[in-house]
């Protein structure tokens, strides 16, 4: 059994270094790229899917198109959940990470952002950005939307959904794809492989670099790796680990 | 009820005057400029969605996934369905429609083009356009796939997806959106409308103008309506019926 994740590319808002969460940012022109480049090596290493899975976020659903478009599968069935959503960041969603700092402290914010379990500032009801207000939204049980999360908060609704959605089709023999985000996978990875809490705050997964993985019958991994050139995924993995740590200064 | 239908736009072989079909051709850019358009129109009407239906053909889903972009509606369900592919052309796909009326003559290729129930030539088996050979319908039932088709024959297909499939949500209540083909289109307009196969082999849909039908309760037409500007409709309506007359020349 093989699975293949995928990160969605840069987005307008990663470029004004800002909280997105569950904000609706579209990728950046070099986020579109990061995302042809990956449909184009997924094809040219003779990648193919049965089915799609990304969230209701549009880089993440953009990035799932180019992708397909470079695959010439335009027509594989794409199944959009909103529990594939990246971590919800509640009322800190739309700050400058560096206004952030001066609000809160950084050491708060280091707080929020390395902690498993501690959620950030929770949104008001009213609050725009409250999801059971958005339109986006209006197809969900208002009782299970977020109004903040934490890592735990947003693996405790990826891994069901996984394990409900995705794993039965894996197990009748169908190839998947999923296009997300950097916690949501982020959760997968952790269940995958069995890791502590300590230990998936120190993964930093790049985007736009498929990561395959191959599972035996019992589901234990049997391999795992980023596909393309090693010397870029490093430089990729070190400058999302430097993004954590812009808000030091 | 309320449902939209949409033909896509100018796909790359419009341009070159050939005979389409199931063939995988691109939207030209004046196509992903209908495309767009018609989803500017649509959000600027207040229109909304529940769920999206589309063919396995990519100047469809492209056109879909440009509405969805500018309604700001891409993380809406969508349905693909090779039973909303445009009618199958047979041996005749891939062939200019000059180069078609000197091979077969000027009379034969307008019965093909003009009657409700010939089929144009079948493609042998070995054929790499078969379908039941093609990677993009491996999912399908060999069985079912077709080597050529009459616009019955579409309409065959087509009826049945729509009664089984779509009109159980829009009873539900369910706002539907249709992007497909001229026939595949032709196909809904004609079990809609009860029209007579002389009369359906009039209607010209044009490409790029949302068609919006109104249902009673009983699902009998109560309005009909191409959403825009009705002088640039008519010419729309004006150049697809004037694609037929070409292959006279």
């Amino acid at each position: 059994m093989k699975l293949v994740l995928l990160r969605h590319g840069q987005s307008l808002w990663n470029l004004e270094n800002r909280f997105t969460g569950w904000t609706d940012v579209p990728l950046s022109e070099a986020g579109r790229l990061e995302a042809s480049e990956a449909g184009r090596l997924l094809k040219e290493e003779g990648f193919d899917f049965d089915c799609c899975y990304t969230s209701y976020l549009k880089r993440a659903i953009q990035t799932l198109d180019l992708v397909l478009e470079q695959m010439d599968r335009q027509w594989l069935p794409v199944v959009k959940s909103w529990k594939l959503n990246e971590r919800h960041y509640g009322a800190l969603q739309g700050l400058n990470k560096a206004e952030t700092a001066v609000k809160y402290g950084n050491e708060q914010v280091l707080l929020w952002r390395r902690s498993f379990s501690v959620q950030p500032p929770s949104l008001s009801i009213n609050d725009e950005r409250n999801p059971a207000l958005q339109n986006q939204y209006r197809g969900i049980d208002k009782n299970v939307l977020p109004f903040t999360e934490s890592l735990k908060d947003t693996i405790a609704r990826t891994i069901p959904y996984f394990e409900e959605e995705i794993k039965p089709r894996m197990l009748k023999g169908e190839r998947i794809l999923i296009v997300a985000h950097g916690n949501s996978l982020r959760a997968l990875v952790m269940y995958f492989e069995h890791l502590s809490e300590d230990e998936i705050m120190q993964v930093n997964i790049p985007t736009g670099i498929p990561l395959i993985y191959t599972f035996s019958k019992d589901f234990s991994v049997k391999k795992k790796y980023y596909l393309g050139d090693s010397g870029e995924i490093a430089e990729k993995m070190r400058q999302v680990s430097d993004q954590g740590k812009a808000t030091k200064a």
